[in-house]
């Protein structure tokens, strides 16, 4: 039950100029008070205490004459800072970002081994790398966001499993690096790291009912209700791909049958087209693969260049998923769907025909906002940046900016 | 964007006590203090301050020694009354209640005449007579919630149209009754108020997210997270009758073909067991509707006489209601399902197929808390009297206790 504490009002004010100043920076005082509604002796207060903390600059033009020109203040571009961290199969991406969320700085490296000594190992050297540049100084580091595959315990900070890390189990991510770094930690489900960075920066901006859907091997999605995550009663909200198109449909990797995932996802496309080529129906995709790995990027390209085997096949997952999303706009109705992904690389190959199902099929009277990401493979880890930045603007952390 | 307001702290805890004495009361003011961490100074304060205003009472044992035991505190019963109407094609419902939502009072009449006017003479006349009880001084009256049918435009308090209801268009509901009462109204889809009344009568005590399934000739759908209404973007979220469950199935309503309504809806009950009988394919209901209109009631009467066709007819939407469950509680992993509507009538045909298709297809991890509705044919006009009751929780409305 919440009751109010006496610094209630004060912080609650702090929050909004700095929530002002994140949106809307550069900004002069009387912008903040209009914005805000605040008096103009509580902004002059706020503002100058968050400048005094070097959490605000000034960045009034210099050649103005003095006293002249109102101060305009934005957030400080290279003081307190956040390590976004996403470790992913496909690789391992670090990027530290000022509290507006832009980056500053990235490494991104393939994971060099497996195991899970060696990842964590791996992941500190990345961390201290890029807070080691000769320009950040450690005490402008605010804290760490990471993004996981898999499940995970946000609560407790832990990676409880990751597909493909096979000694992967029950990881306490957050402990470890809050040890090895001494300042806080939080974790994330990469979806949801996903969607927050569309928010952020992306085409989602200001959109508070938003549905992210990630397109890739598997088929996940984040929800967010008001601009924030949900995550149902157990943590398990967002099956998307596991949402059944067909009874009678083939047997899923979950024991069901008749999954989306057994009809939209990358795995499901992958293995139909090394079934098609061994039954030999797919010349074209065949003489692509001769000498090479068959591989997702291979099966786009012979049905680019005119395979119709392949070409039905990206375009009966377009149309899976195309009811799948009509089925999420009857129920959410949201403001915005996202897709985003591996497979957006092959979109040209199946959302045409997942638009066309969605238009046909969604309720009259709900819009129908279907956008593909232009976040490139950052995403995640400036998400997982936006997660922190979030902790702050909740209040939960204001005392390491104060 | 939110702002501290001067009377904040003040108002927040007043919200906290009331909220602690709706819960848990009658309770001691040393209760309070624990339940809601306040100072002793401000619970005594504040419960003062509702006690003056006839807010709550004291019902302290009159035998125990005066001084000895302490105050035990509950809202007052039969001040601060709330009327919840309820208009619906099947009759109309008005409900006096307490601030704990507790009936004190209900009338229930038939719809005499379908055309607007009538209905609306009609719903004053209900609340005239109900609010002029002997008993009832009109000082006591606090406001007035309404559930309607069909679509609502919540913000406005107008109902924009109500199926089966003909001339039924755009009527402003809330001003037409702020006007004859003087009283402030608030409208509010009916799904959304039965989902209400579980959750502050039924079965879903303190279940924060929360799926209601309306069951009746149509399939509707109420969405509460964290405890509050989702309408969606538009105000259309929640249209579970038309999620496909088979792309190639039968044309429905809504223009589309194989919505859930197709196969598990009343309509497609009764329509399916009108042709059946046509065809000559049904004799024990054919038997049954002898001398009688066909009605759902009879469909099932001859389904539980051992009629096949009738058996299948309602397992068959049992399977595709399942489905359709299963794949909500794969998205939202909701605490707790609540099953109501008329065709809990008939549970018995039907929701022991869908219970088994849910527990066979719902992901692992993700609790199955499937329930059906025990709430009477009160339920809807009930959960109106609870929305106007938590807009006063929200503070909203704080000024009329005051």
């Amino acid at each position: 039950m919440q009751t109010a504490k006496h610094d209630l009002m004060r912080n609650t004010n702090t929050l909004c100029v700095l929530t002002c100043l994140l949106n809307h920076g550069p900004v002069t005082k009387r912008e903040i008070q209009e914005k805000t509604g605040l008096s103009w002796g509580a902004v002059s207060n706020i503002t100058g205490e968050l400048l005094n903390k070097g959490v605000i600059v000034d960045s009034k033009s210099p050649d103005s004459s003095a006293g002249r020109t109102p101060s305009l203040l934005d957030i400080h571009p290279s003081r307190n800072l956040i390590l976004g961290l996403d470790i992913n199969t496909e690789g391992i991406t670090a990027v530290l970002t000022d509290l507006k969320c832009r980056t500053l700085k990235r490494i991104r490296q393939e994971v060099k081994e497996s195991g899970q000594e060696q990842i964590i190992r791996q992941v500190k050297q990345m961390a201290s790398e890029l807070m080691k540049e000769p320009d950040i100084n450690r005490e402008q580091m605010m804290g760490i966001g990471i993004a996981m595959q898999g499940a995970v315990d946000v609560e407790r900070g832990v990676s409880v499993f990751s597909p493909h890390f096979p000694e992967w189990k029950d990881v306490p991510v957050k402990s470890i690096l809050e040890e090895e770094f001494h300042l806080p930690v939080y974790l994330e489900h990469d979806p949801n790291c996903m969607a927050l960075s569309e928010r952020w920066l992306g085409k989602a901006k200001r959109v508070d009912d938003l549905l992210f859907i990630r397109l890739s091997m598997g088929i996940g999605m984040s929800i967010l209700i008001h601009g924030e995550v949900y995550r149902g009663a157990d943590g398990c909200a967002g099956e998307f791909g596991h949402i059944i198109m067909n009874p009678g449909g083939p047997r899923c990797s979950c024991g069901n049958f008749g999954c989306l995932e057994t009809y939209a996802s990358g795995s499901h496309l992958l293995q139909h087209a090394i079934e098609a080529v061994k039954l030999g129906r797919s010349p074209g995709l065949a003489a692509l693969a001769a000498n090479a790995e068959l591989n997702l990027e291979l099966v786009a390209e012979a049905a680019r260049r005119g395979d119709e085997h392949m070409k039905n096949l990206f375009e009966e997952a377009g149309i899976y998923l195309g009811i799948g999303i009509a089925n999420l706009l009857n129920i959410f109705n949201p403001g915005m769907i996202v897709i985003g992904g591996e497979l957006v690389r092959y979109q040209d190959l199946i959302l045409e025909k997942a638009r066309e199902m969605v238009c046909r099929q969604a309720w009259k009277g709900s819009r129908v906002n279907l956008v593909v990401s232009e976040l490139g493979s950052d995403a995640a880890a400036v998400g997982a940046a936006a997660v922190f930045i979030e902790k702050i603007l909740k209040g939960e952390l204001l005392h390491l900016l104060l």
